[in-house]
């Protein structure tokens, strides 16, 4: 495991992060500085399927960061069984979104908890707790937000645009219903108005689908504005591609070139930009202080090693930061 | 497979069922005369459990009827896996009431129907079609009655009494709240009143806990009262033990013997009873006509021949009835 930055020690980081991508490098967070860590999850993914509250990222977050995650599949549980979906097959029921049959005890009881009047926010933390996971895990908010994928098709639900069209039809501009109206928890305003927060880390997500959700919520966005700790995003795209997901295909059918510039642009409030060696070239093009490393998360060591460059990163861009100060 | 008494032919039965012990007896009348059954179940045991609307008899049947079922365990599915009741006992979910993979797609499925506003009736309805069944298999109603077992240790809704606390608890009276005021469904009066119907078969479940609830449903009641075909009831008993399930312990606990005459005189309105072949003793002093034969339910065969011996006996009591009359 990698060591931590000895200035940020014990001191509070705060992580925004979707589903897999954004997991890999929570999950070397989490190893490296633990309870020190808070994750804000997108929830914008959350729907109800089958009568069931489904947090796809706050799941996957939660299996990751507690050992329970499938690493081939990159979702749901390791040792999965599918035997409810074959049955609910049998019955007629729908089957375009797959529930393993260990994954389904989360929805089962997330819905039951809800419905008891419990907040999303308490449930995950319950959760985490149980996982033994040592950082803080929190929905971005307790209130829904949906995301629309407004396409060239016609207007579509998140979840049938993601998995039950596996992000064939083509994007035109992406809905957060509801996020100017959605309050971002008191946890997640405690952690990001923490003064002594060490540093924001946006996890290599999906920009568009998985981090903007986050950002769309106005106390967040506040929040962040106000935020003094360098914040630092990880760009999930090596060599014009994503690892995983269709970032580089939306971003095409949004018009945006596929590379550091325009992530860098996106993501407009940040301090610093890592970026994978293989888009070493593109670091003179970026106007903003640039980290080259190696960012695609194969292995356990590779976790680890990313979650220590970011904090590494963080540390030096507060160092030039106080340097201008003085 | 037995041959159905000719002057039945074509003629609609009902069969009034439970679970385990009900259901077997209801394939083999599903076996012998297929679409000519009506099977009513007993919903009190029906309940919401982690969020689902859980109907353990109503399964039970179509389980059995639909060769879907686990001969072995006696309830659930064959080929059950229990991946979800291992994850949320991980969760710290509730475990005492165990569902199986399989077996929840039912649960979840119908949670879902009922939700949108479909009936239990009609819900059934279409997994029997589902599962090939031949035979109408109806809830007793589409209202909720609850069965309460007032014990020494105080009232006890029906599943913690059944299954969290294994009837261990002395049974004092039971209560079937809402059974009032429960309208029978529109299809279970049309299958009673059917002016053809050639007999009903009250199946040998426990007629505290699974036929009573039934009965209690006062439409139905008035229904039965007014059937002019021969009503036939098979004693759960053998020996003065139930086969399966704490008929026995019930009796005992309610001052009853457990035994031919106790259930004869618990079903006075019947017309005929059968008993088993260890009880032949009890012929003589039951006040009705008995048939005795073989009712335990081992093998397929068993359920095929004891069908076949209920219909011939109503046959034979039809006649009766008929040579009274002239």
């Amino acid at each position: 495991m990698s060591v931590q930055p000895s200035s940020l020690r014990g001191r509070p980081v705060v992580a925004l992060c979707g589903g897999v991508g954004g997991a890999k490098l929570a999950l070397g967070l989490e190893r490296l500085i633990g309870a020190d860590l808070t994750v804000i999850v997108n929830t914008v993914d959350d729907f109800e399927h089958l009568g069931l509250h489904v947090s796809p990222d706050i799941d996957t977050v939660l299996y990751t960061l507690g050992g329970l995650s499938d690493i081939e599949r990159g979702w749901g549980r390791a040792d999965e069984t599918w035997n409810f979906m074959e049955s609910l097959g049998g019955l007629g029921g729908e089957t375009w979104f797959r529930l393993g049959d260990r994954d389904l005890a989360m929805h089962v009881e997330r819905t039951r908890a809800l419905r008891a009047g419990m907040s999303l926010t308490d449930f995950t933390t319950a959760m985490a707790r149980r996982f033994g996971i040592a950082s803080r895990i929190l929905p971005m908010s307790n209130d829904r937000v949906e995301t629309m994928v407004m396409t060239a098709d016609g207007p579509l639900p998140f979840q049938r645009y993601f998995v039950g069209l596996q992000c064939a039809p083509v994007v035109k501009r992406l809905e957060f219903r509801n996020a100017e109206h959605a309050a971002a928890s008191d946890q997640v305003l405690a952690a990001l108005k923490n003064p002594n927060l060490a540093a924001v880390i946006i996890c290599p997500s999906n920009p568009y689908l998985s981090v903007d959700p986050i950002l769309a919520v106005s106390d967040i966005r506040t929040a962040l504005e106000r935020v003094t700790a360098p914040i630092v995003a990880i760009s999930p795209l090596i060599g014009g591609q994503a690892v995983k997901g269709p970032t580089a295909k939306i971003m095409a059918e949004l018009g945006v070139p596929a590379d550091s510039v325009a992530i860098a642009g996106h993501y407009r409030f940040i301090d610093g930009l890592i970026i994978d060696e293989t888009d070493r070239a593109d670091a003179g093009k970026v106007d903003m202080p640039v980290h080259v490393t190696s960012t695609w998360m194969r292995s356990l060591e590779d976790r680890d090693r990313l979650a220590a460059d970011c904090l590494e990163f963080a540390e030096r861009l507060a160092t030039v930061e106080r340097r201008k100060v003085t």
